[in-house]
C-alpha cells in the first residue's frame, strides 16, 4: 500500500487548499535543513506513509475565514502537523507498532535511540516553527498541548488498561486527538486576529470534530479490515483500550460470559478478545457510536453557524461530514 | 550516596541564590501538578538526585546583572533546568544508563514507554515555562538549542563511535552543554533588557564556561574513582566516545600498540580499554586537557570584563574559576 492520499487530492471542497498543504509539508522538511542527514531521511519516510493533513487543513481553513496572514498560517499548520508527527513516532516506538497506514514505521527500521532521538528533534523543530508564529498565547497554547497529549498517553500507558469507563474514554480521546484538534482551530482563529467570541466558536468546533474523528477512528479499528487498516482488526482492544464501541457493547450485553473481565477491570484472554471483537462487529454498538459521532459533528457545526458565511467555513462544515462519513 | 548537594550551599559566592534556586525548583515541580501522580514523584526522584544547579545558578546572575525582573527571570531558569533534566531522562534511556551521580535513574525503575513519556513531558511543561517569559527571542532560542542538542546526540548515536576528531568533539561538547550554558546567559541577559554587546559577551561568556565545564566532565570521567561519579571510570571511551583526555592522548602516543585501533576509526577490545583508560590517567594528556579547559575560562572571563562590575559579575567570575577547579 502506498499510503493513503491526502484529503486535498481526493475531496473537491478542498482543492482550493492543495498548493498550502505542498507548502506547509516543505516547510516540514526544511526544518531538518542543515542537521543529521538521517533526520531528513526519516521524515521524508514519515510524510511518504502519508496521513490525511486534517490539522493543517482545519488550520488553513480556519485561518483563512478570519484573513489570517498566508505565511504565519502555514507555519503555525507545520508547527501542528509536526508536532502530530512528533508524537506518532513516540508512540509507535512505545507501542512496538511496525506499521502505519500500512508502511514500515521509523521504529521498525532503526533503534530505540535513534527513534526517541528522532520523535525529540521533531518536537523541537516543532516548537521553533511555533515560535515563528510570533504569537505569545499560540506558542503558550502550543506548549499546553504537547502537554495534555503526553499526560494522556501517560495515564493510558499507566491506568486505562482493561477498564472500561465512559468518562476515561473521553479524557483519553481529547487527550489524544480532540486537544490538538481545538488548538489547530483555535490557533489559526488567534493568528486571524479574530474577536474572542469567534475564537472561542472555532476552539469548539475543533474540539467537537476532533471528538468525533477520533471515534470514528475507534469504530474503523472494529470496522475495516486488517490490510484496509495496516494494523489487526479489534487492534485497541487486544491492547487493552477500551473505545467506545466497546463501551456500548458492554452496557448492551451485561450477560455474554466473554466480557465478564472488563466488568472487574481484568483483560481479555486471546479467545475471549476474538469472540468480543466479532461480535461487536456485527452488534448495533457499531452504530450506536456512529450516533455518537454524529452528535459531536453536530455540535461543531452549531458553533461554526456563529462565524460569517465564506468558502472557508462552508469547507469546514464539509469537512465536519466527511469526518463521520469517511471509511479510513 | 545521597546525591550531591547544590553549588548554592557549599560555595560562599552563590549563597545570596539559596532562595531563588529553591523557587525554582518548586516552579519545577508545580509543572507536574494536576497531571498523571507518577510525574510528579519521577519528577521528585529526579531533583533529589542533585545536579549542581549550574545552569540556574548562571541563569540567575546572568539575569541580576542587569537587573532583569525577578519572576520572569526564575521563570527562564526553571524552563531551562526542566529542559535540561529532560534531556537526561532520554539520555539515561538510550544509553541504559541505571545510575546518576550514584542514585537510580528513572530509566531504572520505569519501562521505556513511561520513561519516554516522562522526558516529553518535561519537554512540554519546560516549553510552557519558556512561553512564560514571554519573550519571543528567548522562546525561539530556546526552541533551537533543543534542536542542537538532540542534533548532537543523534549524531553522537550515529557518527561519532570510536573516532578520533578534536573537530567532532568540540561540535559534540558544543551541542551536549555549552549550547545550553551559552542560552542561559543569553536568554537572562536578553529578560534583563540588556543592549546587544552585553548580551553578546554574556552569550560568549556562557559558550566558553560551557566548553570548559564539558571538558572537565570528561577530565573526570577518567580521574574521578568509580563511587564518587557513579558510573565506571572510563566510562565514555568504554562506550567509544573519545573526548579530549583521550585525543591528547593519542597525539602523545602514535606508537602505542593499544591505540592504534583508534587511529582506524575502531573501538578498542576490552583489554586495550582498561589498559588504555590507566595510560590516560597516569599520562601529560590529563594535564593539556586542563589546561585546555582554562583557555575556554579564560576567554569567558574576558567577555565577562566588558560588562560593568557588581556582585553578580563577581560570582559569575568566581563560578567560572570553580568550573575548572571542581573535582565532582
Amino acid at each position: 500500500m502506498p499510503g493513503e492520499p491526502r484529503l486535498s487530492t481526493s475531496l473537491s471542497f478542498l482543492a482550493p487548499l492543495q498548493d498550502d498543504i505542498r507548502a506547509v509539508e516543505g516547510m516540514m522538511l526544511a526544518q531538518m535543513e542543515g542537521h543529521h542527514a538521517d533526520l531528513r531521511n526519516a521524515l521524508d519516510l514519515i510524510l511518504k506513509s502519508g496521513g490525511k493533513r486534517i490539522r493543517t487543513s482545519l488550520t488553513l481553513l480556519s485561518g483563512r475565514t478570519f484573513g489570517a496572514d498566508p505565511q504565519r498560517l502555514k507555519t503555525l499548520a507545520a508547527a501542528i502537523e509536526l508536532l502530530h508527527t512528533a508524537t506518532l513516532v513516540h508512540d509507535d516506538l512505545i507501542d512496538g507498532s511496525l506499521l502505519r497506514r500500512g508502511l514500515p514505521t521509523l521504529n521498525s527500521q532503526w533503534s530505540p535511540g535513534a527513534t526517541v532521538l528522532t520523535g525529540d528533534f521533531l518536537f523541537a523543530r516543532a516548537a521553533v516553527l511555533a515560535a515563528d508564529t510570533e504569537s505569545i498565547p499560540v506558542i503558550r497554547q502550543f506548549a499546553h498541548v504537547l502537554g495534555v497529549i503526553v499526560n494522556g498517553e501517560i495515564t493510558q500507558l499507566f491506568a486505562s488498561r482493561c477498564k472500561a469507563s465512559r468518562d476515561d474514554y473521553y479524557e483519553r480521546i481529547y487527550a489524544k486527538t480532540a486537544s490538538l484538534f481545538e488548538t489547530s482551530t483555535w490557533s489559526a482563529a488567534v493568528i486571524g486576529g479574530a474577536e474572542a467570541p469567534a475564537v472561542e466558536a472555532m476552539r469548539n468546533y475543533g474540539y467537537q470534530v476532533g471528538m468525533a474523528f477520533q471515534i470514528i477512528d475507534d469504530i474503523l479499528d472494529f470496522t475495516s479490515d486488517a490490510a484496509q487498516m495496516g494494523k489487526p482488526v479489534g487492534s485497541d482492544l487486544r491492547q487493552g483500550l477500551v473505545t467506545l464501541p466497546c463501551l456500548y457493547y458492554l452496557e448492551d450485553h451485561t450477560a455474554d460470559p466473554d466480557v465478564q473481565p472488563l466488568f472487574q477491570g481484568r483483560c481479555l484472554s486471546d479467545e475471549q478478545l476474538s469472540r468480543v471483537v466479532a461480535s461487536i462487529r456485527e452488534s448495533h454498538a457499531i452504530e450506536r457510536s456512529y450516533q455518537e459521532a454524529e452528535r459531536f459533528v453536530h455540535l461543531g457545526l452549531e458553533s461554526l453557524r456563529s462565524v460569517p458565511p465564506s468558502p472557508e467555513r462552508s469547507a469546514l462544515e464539509e469537512l465536519a461530514d466527511y469526518i463521520v462519513a469517511r471509511k479510513l
